[in-house]
């Protein structure tokens, strides 16, 4: 397996969410455990060395990555929801989106004072969701120690938000 | 580790989500890895032998269980989403909630005709989205191998929605 490989099993969705947007389908990545493996590795491998203690994800897809990527560098998962999902008492910060804008949440001992954190995602698109997810960990005094991705749309410039960190994305697209 | 102690880092939340319910928060757990990984390996030890194809789970918290469990067994992992949020052609089937109904989505080739299916959440209460996302593995043809939770509530009795299906929970509940 290799990144170009590994791209091979995206699939791509014209006109979606809505026209003119290609959306990059990461089921079908999903589907093949050797691809699955073989990403979380990767990204695993990438930040190993880097005295990780805590994974932070938003939902639901970065679950999904997040939750794969805690378990094999064998460190705390802690999830970033939305409004009225998390049961204890949270923390939260706010986004732009398309319309308006909304807000994220963390519990607010999601995260201890000090401790290293690695956000991950499965998509840098604009970055509003990393950048609320980075907000959210330094309210509660985390480190940032790393933010990775499994897939980056060059072109939307996500990126620029999140200057001054150590930013990974395993895939990357100029279109 | 055992089941005792990982019951002792589950929190009770009371009154949560409405006066009356005692809410079982699983955050507590996954932030610490010794629990999440003993969690995870006991519910991958008791299907290894199945010959499992597939994880499939529905969002949100089941995405953490079951993307973890998947790649814990190396098989594929498939989604279950709300309406709207997955982007290649879907099935879809309805579930009663408190108030009315609402439909889960799963990818037309999410599963394959055949295919041995394990189904993941974190949570049997009364048994609603477990028994839709087993309608849709129905619907494609696949084969239920198993059904496996993080946490069983007995007194909602869900699994009484379950019979003739190899149900697995690794924490149960009587109050």
């Amino acid at each position: 397996m290799d990144i170009e490989t590994l791209k091979g099993e995206v699939r791509t969705i014209p006109d979606w969410p809505k026209p003119g947007v290609s959306f990059k389908d990461i089921t079908t990545l999903l589907r093949d455990p050797a691809a699955f493996k073989f990403a979380v590795e990767e990204m695993a491998n990438r930040f190993r060395d880097k005295k990780i203690e805590a994974v932070v994800s938003a939902e639901a897809r970065g679950f999904i990555i997040g939750a794969a990527l805690a378990y094999e560098l064998g460190v705390a998962f802690v999830p970033v929801r939305k409004k009225g999902k998390l049961p204890y008492e949270t923390i939260c910060a706010s986004y732009s989106k398309e319309y308006g804008e909304d807000t994220l949440h963390m519990h607010k001992d999601g995260v201890l004072k000090g401790e290293r954190v690695l956000l991950v995602d499965d998509l840098l698109a604009t970055g509003g969701t990393m950048a609320a997810s980075i907000d959210l960990v330094k309210q509660l005094g985390g480190s940032i120690a790393g933010v990775c991705f499994l897939i980056e749309l060059n072109y939307l410039r996500g990126r620029d938000r999140l200057k001054g960190f150590d930013v990974f994305s395993l895939m990357r697209y100029d279109e």
